[in-house]
């Protein structure tokens, strides 16, 4: 194969960036026959060159100076795997200005300047792939942006961070506290040391953004999706939850209705024979619902450098085999699949009609109940089911679980507000919101 | 939008073909939308217009002669749903000989035929798309070819016939004979007339062909692929897995190891917590082991008319996007990719080694245990289990259920055979293979 080689520049030499590296590397002679031509690594951008020289030798040069490959006339594709909002999104500009393709693992890039930049690569003629910015190793974004495109999709429900799945698998099947959880996910590299973005849901808002974006052909920024973490969740609503026959997901939501879409990012409860009730440990999975196709899951690793790498390194192969070939671009997408079409407007989550787990401290005595059922009636809040929990006759005090039909999450939310203000309620412990519908 | 239309030419108006035709009328306006230009239905060619006329009054025209399809100068994508070798194959050829894009839902083609079909598109530099072929519905050619390039894959494990897990659940979950299940699944409609396509095996054999040569880069053909089908199994079998802790599911598998591949499509006994145990009725999942991505898991619906419409509209937009936009056929596939690539080559089943469960019917008198101990000890066929079940003392017999650890193939079949003709056995009712090994 005498083919022209396909130069790579790599941004970032983090965990996905030496897995990305690693696999260049040690799968050079497959990937060269995949593509068609030898694809070689050029170099890489790090932010202290010194630090990754000593702990290992790569056979690469390192820059600090970005320009050294994105400006460097050999390299063709740039993989950016820095993560962050910045340096990260101007490299991707500066590349698809240069005239590279880019390939990028950035979630919160994409969500929050996809449209801005599919726009530069169209007008770039160059490809902008960002399949391991959402499932990891699992292909969700090439199934949105290829193979399901004859559907219209109906709802996406996922469990698309992984630090929060591990943490809740912990929590429900050995009972362990939610700081417990956290502290051995952080152990374990599976958890940073500042947990927020993954624990507050912004991670998970992130990659709903990007999917619900491709899925339903219309714009949704990071901003447009309001996300709750899971923090709030105790040992014990565990236990209610199985007792109720159900599990508790971090899952990211997007469902289409009458031509609006509506995105969130909540804890929720799932019937425990559900497919995505199953997803375990650190494992992602992202039910896709759509007209023609009906449910489908795909489920595998969320993270890590191996997973993410094939995502990334996909990416790269499907654009270097173009190129080796002699064609264009792989990807000509109209605009519909730029993360900016017009194929729906947004709603509001409080517009939606949920079901609710209610876990309420209540003081134990008469009348009670009655109390939190007449301002739920007036809520217009129908009761599914009630069970009296954990009476602590020092205190007085019992534990109350409710279970709701379908209400308004705006009603919900009022209603909840004036449970709280009642003398015989102590706290409104937890709320967890209900699937399906 | 006044780009040129894209015109469409469909062989067969069955149950699939009449779900392709149904979508591309009532999506008209969103399929043009993300195609970037009108797709339009020139016509279908059937075996008798008469009939179809009478049923529903298509608003394209219907031939009986293939060649006003194949030859009309306003089409640019032939779709190919007729099932069957022939004329399917032919009309293939023609399509692609007149420089259509073909898109096929035709495993058995490709199965047999795949390479070299793939072969003439690349020498016509025409498209060649059979997402359609494998999993219905289910994405899954589209992230072999595409998404998971960048792995060296390392097994398949396949729920890919929907008619056989709909009688294996019925059979496994509601304890029904494996005629009474089969009956049910005709009358809805799950399985045919003839049903030994579904109940030997075959159809999985011709789509683990397909899906083993995109997966491995190899050429794997349908006569490569030994197939045992569900036909032997009792509903005394399931009881005795499920007390085991398994499920019994018709899987198709593929493995490499040591650059050969090996496939096979035979009931196979899982782990009751495993996805794939966990798959029932219609379903289908694939699961694909890499070596970057680890375990990925596909799962849904695997056949019906929109589930597979789905699949083969969103082969027909992939290509009709790149003929909008004016480029060539979007996929520019390496030999590697044209199902016979030289990636690995093909290994005997016999030569594995495998977990087996079996089910004897015996003589119920001292000594038995011992006789078939030794014989399969003298085939080095090591037991993880013995249960004695079903005593019938009025027979005199009783059933003797094994479980092995890891045996060859080829020294299990000669020990069955040993085991067979001892005077002390009635029968060898049943052997099933146990994953994972």
């Amino acid at each position: 194969m005498a083919a022209k080689e396909i130069g790579i520049g790599l941004l970032g030499l983090g965990v996905v960036g030496s897995g990305v590296a690693e696999s260049l590397l040690s799968n050079h002679a497959n990937l060269a026959r995949r593509v068609g031509a030898p694809v070689a690594l050029r170099g890489a951008v790090v932010r202290d060159v010194k630090k990754h020289q000593t702990t290992r030798s790569w056979p690469f040069p390192l820059y600090t100076d970005a320009s050294k490959v994105l400006n460097a006339p050999d390299v063709d594709i740039v993989i950016e795997v820095m993560g962050g909002e910045q340096p990260a999104l101007s490299y991707m500009e500066r590349a698809l200005r240069a005239g590279k393709h880019v390939v990028t693992a950035n979630k919160e890039v994409m969500a929050k300047h996809g449209p801005h930049l599919l726009a530069l690569a169209r007008e770039m003629d160059r490809t902008l792939s960002f399949e391991a910015s959402v499932g990891g190793g699992i292909p969700i974004i090439g199934p949105l942006q290829r193979d399901l495109l004859a559907n219209d999709l109906v709802s996406i429900r996922a469990i698309i961070n992984g630090t929060t799945n591990y943490i809740l698998s912990k929590m429900a099947n050995e009972g362990m506290d939610y700081s417990v959880a956290l502290k051995q996910a952080q152990q374990l590299g599976f958890a940073e040391a500042d947990p927020t973005n993954d624990v507050e849901g912004i991670d998970a808002s992130y990659k709903l953004a990007v999917l619900a974006s491709l899925a339903f052909h219309t714009r949704v920024t990071a901003t447009d999706v309001p996300h709750e973490g899971i923090t709030k969740l105790r040992a014990k609503d565990f236990q209610y939850a199985r007792e109720l026959g159900y599990a508790i997901k971090l899952l990211a939501i997007a469902t289409r209705e009458n031509g609006s879409v509506c995105v969130r990012v909540h804890p929720t409860m799932l019937p425990q024979e559900m497919l995505l009730a199953k997803v375990d440990g650190a494992y992602n999975a992202i039910e896709v619902k759509g007209e023609l196709t009906g449910t489908l899951t795909f489920h595998g690793l969320g993270a890590g450098s191996k997973p993410t790498a094939s995502a990334v390194l996909g990416d790269v192969v499907n654009i270097a085999r173009a190129l080796a070939a002699g064609g264009r671009s792989p990807s000509l997408l109209t605009p519909e699949d730029s993360m900016s079409g017009q194929g729906a407007t947004l709603r509001s989550m409080s517009e939606l009609y949920l079901r609710y787990y209610l876990r309420l401290n209540v003081l134990d005595r008469a009348g009670v109940l009655a109390q939190i059922a007449s301002v739920l009636g007036e809520g217009g809040i129908s009761i599914a089911s009630v069970i009296q929990k954990d009476t602590d006759a020092v205190a007085g005090t019992a534990e109350l679980i409710f279970t709701t039909h379908p209400a308004q999450e705006a009603r919900m939310r009022d209603a909840l507000k004036r449970i709280a203000q009642l003398p015989v309620i102590k706290e409104v412990s937890n709320v967890v919101r209900m699937e399906p519908i």
